[in-house]
């Protein structure tokens, strides 16, 4: 097969080996596989996959069709339009996943756009409702909302009845989050725009204090980014008063099995919403997959606007 | 009546009103009522109760005899020896408490002894059982574990078979944590001594990166106190890689119904511990009332190997 392959920090589409396929896993022949902040830095060499996953196959999202399947999954998937997050290795041809983690893909949604949903949309949905317990009625900010992730929070905030705020430093990023049924501020006027029963923190630095100033009582600050700095001041005293909660995570390093009820429960709660039209995949750009260079170049420049997709 | 009164940050027994019976209070005859840091923080100015609460006498915490009752109280209480936690004003020899906050002290438990139970055992129930979801088999640290709440803290980790560590930065404090059943450390060795699952953060200040970096995955820091330092710094790249919760709380703005409530199932969890003397009032020295200004001192000054009660 084809894949995108990381040498020496340079990024390139070349032949290499088929996957493997497990007993527990279906081989899909992939359409669409989403780029990912964690890309890049795997491809400097700043985010290893998990053990037992190839290190120099970028990616952790995919769609498409499968193709075949292990002795020991339970169910009969073969032919069925699939999409999943996985550890990595998930920009080529082909990949082999674990069959929970597959995500069966409801008619009407564009197979190649779909490969841009299931990191963003399980992630954002991870972090508002898992881990935020974001509710009907209580206001929400997500930071860095005009990425792939923040706009599938920022949808999936306003579809849950929550008055939702979203930050971009550009007029276009504001522009589009604002289409999506948010208001749109600039990170710098977090300060006077609260109060925030939930801040959905996607890009770090400078601004934690004044999230956490604007918190209301028993509000809740989730970190799933830190790009724009990692090491904040925190007031332990003013957390105290407002018991606040400050948590974060990832998805990447979870067990299989953690994984694979996340997978369950979004294709329950959140699927139907995705053939419906209420939520659509937030697709800003597609490529070919021989022109990965070029969107790994894009994606690191260009005012995000949603999802890149590498085309297979 | 004669109770504890501040005055201009000073601290005399005198004599004042008595207190007005509410349809919903129970009037209380005050047999002990134990000290807190609160009530230090009051006396200087810095930690006004909420509102409609006296500010001039301290006391977070009582113990004693029911003398009367409001018309709209719903089950007889007079005669009753009972316990509770108030929003000030505790340090008095009568006092007025919602219905809801009183618990019935069990025989064989000293009515002087009880009064310096409720605010620390509860405060630590609250804090390891309903905030951190402490676990049979889970490891914790209690950072200040030697004064009231800490040893509480200590006492129903232990009991609710986790492996518990505390803190205490004297020889005695140390010999004390260890008398609970825990393995005692001092402030500076966090350190190398985790990984923990659950951190009681009592006294803030510096340490807060060690307990970060000594937690496990899915661990959880609990802030209740911070008389060492509110601001440290936090490293959310940390706090992600460990899927980390920080939350913090106070107990005395809470609503009556939240109050009652947790009185209500630290009856029904912890009462029968105490009356099976499973757990113990972690009295160090009760006082005449009379001496309260000795016991402030103190409080201030001395090692802490449990609770100061003032009796009345």
């Amino acid at each position: 097969m084809k894949a995108v392959l990381i040498q020496n920090g340079s990024v390139r589409f070349a032949e290499t080996e088929d996957p493997a396929l497990g007993d527990e896993q279906l081989l899909v022949k992939v359409a669409g596989a989403g780029l990912n902040a964690a890309d890049l830095m795997q491809a400097a060499g700043n985010y290893p996959p998990p053990p037992g996953i190839r290190e120099d196959i970028p990616g952790l999202e995919f769609s498409g069709t499968v193709i075949a399947q292990g002795t020991s999954v339970p169910r009969n998937l073969v032919g069925k339009r699939v999409m999943g997050v996985l550890g990595g290795a998930a920009q080529a041809e082909l990949v082999a996943v674990h069959h929970s983690s597959a995500i069966v893909i409801p008619e009407g949604l564009d197979l190649v756009e779909a490969g841009g949903v299931p990191e963003a949309y399980i992630t954002a949905y991870d972090a508002l409702f898992i881990q935020a317990g974001l509710s009907i009625g209580e206001r929400v900010l997500v930071r860095g909302a005009s990425g792939g992730v923040g706009s599938a929070a920022v949808a999936m905030a306003v579809l849950a009845g929550a008055e939702t705020l979203g930050t971009s430093r550009t007029e276009e990023g504001r522009a589009y989050i604002e289409g999506l049924g948010a208001k749109a501020i600039d990170p710098d006027e977090v300060l006077g725009n609260g109060p925030f029963d939930v801040v959905l923190e996607l890009i770090g630095g400078m601004q934690f204090h004044s999230c956490l100033s604007e918190l209301r009582s028993r509000g809740r600050i989730v970190v799933i980014g830190v790009g724009q700095g990692s090491r904040v001041e925190l007031d332990l005293r003013l957390l105290m008063m407002k018991r606040a909660i400050v948590r974060a995570s990832t998805l990447r390093p979870r067990s299989q099995g953690e994984k694979g009820e996340i997978a369950r429960q979004f294709s329950e709660r959140m699927v139907p919403h995705l053939a419906s039209g209420a939520l659509k995949p937030n697709l800003q750009r597609a490529y070919p997959a021989a022109d990965a260079p070029g969107a790994y170049a894009d994606f690191a420049s260009i005012s995000k606007q949603g999802k890149l997709v590498l085309a297979f």
